[in-house]
């Protein structure tokens, strides 16, 4: 199971995206908040208890000076992805990616994009993936699927623009 | 009593100068080290028991992602003082000071300037200071010491140079 | 009492944040534009007079090349938090940021984030309950209603996301 | 196995770093260089045929305009960990660390710090952990023996400092 | 003949100018989507077949990790014009800039202005127009009507301002 | 008298603030597009002949990759003052202000804020101040009114806020 | 006369180059140390006296959250060249330079490049040169030494490298 | 022909790099300096007699400021590539790389990376052989010597690193 939390209903839009990959590839999520500044015992309490509850990826995001991924994988030998998240009153998003990204030896934070929630989603099913077959399947489909919406939109364009190589 | 910690021992260069401030004006410290990453248990129980132990004022410094300020000032009503610290594998200092300086409402970090321990020690003193006069007034003689020492300078460049101001 | 002050009566809709967290608290505080360039004198006489009037700290909030809270630093001994604004034809915050942080050695400024106008009220706060029990007891009180607004989006959250954790 | 690669032979002096890490778990890796950008074709090789060797994790680490990472992140199914590196002529380290962080929607790159390749040889054990046990009770052990460093460091520091705390 | 790529779709309204330049000039092009990480196999194909098509300059947009200018010019003698594009999510620009310009030695990409499509049009005219004097020709004809509409505003500005130098 | 130049008619609503504060003062100035791009013979002629034409101060304006201050203060020992401009497509204003400001020892630039071309006008009128007593007089009364101003919202918000300070 | 300030004797080295250059012209200079942080109310006087003292042009120096500048600018009608110093602990520079450059409305400053002391001269000479035909003759001098110095140059590398351009 | 300029004599140390791409590959070139503020004269009639004197490409090195590339640009219709260079009290480079990136609609330069000058003399050699079918045949020898260089690395590397892909 993949457990995604966010700092902040206010990230629940974002957030949101990557719970939606995951069930479009059918693999079970749970999504809540957890506050490492409002609710630092809740935190730990979900980071320490994870393992045991069946979680095998946890997904982050937050904004801002964003603790919440780092300080949960100081917690947890399970995985830990961090989504950097656009806030209101962000310095262009700079504190959220680096609070993030800059975590020190010892305790890693797999960072994606900043808002990237759907990347994040897909790096669980890669993880998930790497050690169950059936993921990794879906995955090699979803893979395919981009490649086909590239193609299509090749068909498009090419009404417009000449293109003598497709 | 004023608390100063920080996240590695390798903070201690610049941390150390909180202490020395603090020495200097006879305000009781303690410093030790509290990682947030890799002894979260210990900066948590920290941070709640800092206030029954006395302590006034929190300096807590740490480079890279730094979580530490924001942590402790999740866990606390006192007052806490971010350092950001330039550690190596920093991008230039940015991660520390945006990791530090950005909080969300609700739990703010009086940061002060890169590398800026001393300064540090001197908020702390001018936090106590707000309701301490023995400490005000050590700090007014501190003030004006600062100014004596430019005033110092002043004759000496004076001798290279000319100045119809002085 | 807590001094509120800012560089440009613009800066008014941020730094009314301060002021009504403050009276939230039931800390009595003024508020009023001070501006380091285009009244320097005033600021000058203000902030070597605040002590006097019974201010205990002060909040002072800026944008651009904000000279403001570094300034008043100088000419008290008080605590000074600082409020970096995002101004119009800011460089995205950058200028406000740096100029309040990056204060030289013997002249600390508590920055706080941009636009971080709550987090100013309630850092100062924070100082004045170190020494204050009835205001530290005010402030765990707020610190348990955060963590009150947090759990109560958790269970809205729960009606449409699966979680195993609550 | 874990199969780490790097954009050049200059990339080694870091990226060896993830090697030990995972020679000291005892967990199987190879470590070569292949270059996005001088050996396009064998990247392509490399990256299509490494589920079929038996990889579950790539670590891929460049610097500069680094697009290792994300290339091969395009021609797998498996998680890839990002390295970005402080090469000559970088500017601070920003272009590989954006170049391997904002990769697009559908094609996650997990990574790291700056130069941080003994969080990217954590973050490869973390992830095989998440579905082997033998591994996560030794990551269990690494990051209690973090803990005890620090605990360690705290002797030493209280011999020159007061510390009421431990 | 000129061909102009990009990773997207959505890159196409800024794409779509650098086309524009080339119809003004008369000079034949070809538009396309090529995807670095969508579609790696056709962007391996395209490269490499594009000399052989009559390829003689090829200009490449794309957002966020932008790879797709720095592998196509990994992949083929002919001169790649980079055109880093602002997209949703990316951090203000930085991100497609530095991958697109930030190359390693021995693969360059000529980088143009964010969002500069026009401009690399105008590039691939310059390239084209340094070994065909009828392109030159063109060309300064163009230059000149840069000047004439700078001349058109001026007189436009002297209707409401003085201006003793015209 | 005072000559303001911009690169594009698209900076005009901008650099009018110069003109309009320079007329405020009843200071003699001429208002034009040159540009250092699309006409530079008209540039190069520009900044030679200005001296003699009586020009005492050039203002200048320019957003993007800003040539036209520096290229003009190569040709003319006049003080020339630039005006970073925030065009479309900049980078968040960091491209003018860098090209502008930057300068090469022998060659100055006085660099105004980002779209400061009401500053630019004052400190053209400074210029011409310091060896001129009446312009010196209106600039004192110039900055009297700035003071007016302020000291004008201190009663407006006086009715909703306590200052026991005025 | 030109009178040159900094914030801290660490300065000296960087702003003599400023005196240098005046010297070098026969331009009558003071040079002291005033700051602003440090000596306020000698900041202040400094800046209201400047002008009956016979000051025509001030160049001040300062690194960090540097106000000096700024401030002087803001108690005087003379015109005030900001020189952004980089001195230890600062970010790069960038908390100098925007501190400077970025003034509001009303308050500019001439800012010139970090470190840019000898441009500072430069610049003060030609501020006076606009009213002053024997310093405009000397600065027409000056650069054409300059020029002198590039052509010289070219001498030395022609025996080196082609060149059929000279 | 390659025509080489650059700013200063101190770009030559960097410069030279273009020099010696094009030596080896039996491309013709000369190489001088020409400063855009220092010799303006100079670089417009370097820049509008190029293309007589029959040079094909023209790579223009500068730091800080960087106006030469863009200059040259505008008064030319031959390709211009321009090389940011990392000068003395610069910006960390980015004020030369946003100079010379960052040019209006109308003027493009070719810009490589930082210090990025054998990528320069690189993209000149690919402008050449887009219509010269011997340099085009080098360029691919060339391509496939830093192939053979990446390969040679990785034996050495196998000496001390498992490695089953190879």
């Amino acid at each position: 199971m993949v457990s995604i939390i966010m700092g902040s209903q206010s990230d629940l839009p974002i957030m949101q995206q990557a719970a939606d990959f995951l069930k479009s590839l059918e693999i079970p999520y749970e999504l809540t908040v957890v506050s490492a500044h409002r609710t630092p015992e809740r935190m730990f309490d979900f980071a320490k208890s994870a393992k045991n509850r069946g979680v095998k990826v946890i997904i982050a995001g937050a904004g801002g000076a964003a603790h919440l991924p780092g300080m949960v994988a100081s917690c947890t030998t399970l995985p830990v992805i961090g989504v950097p998240i656009l806030s209101s009153n962000s310095i262009d998003g700079w504190d959220s990616v680096l609070s993030i990204l800059q975590m020190p030896s010892g305790i890693p934070v797999a960072t994606v994009a900043l808002n990237g929630a759907t990347n994040a989603g897909i790096l669980a099913a890669k993880i998930l993936g790497s050690s169950d077959e059936e993921i990794s399947a879906k995955l090699e489909i979803y893979q395919l699927s981009l490649k086909e919406k590239v193609l299509s939109t090749i068909e498009e364009i090419k009404k417009e623009h000449p293109n003598s190589y497709d």
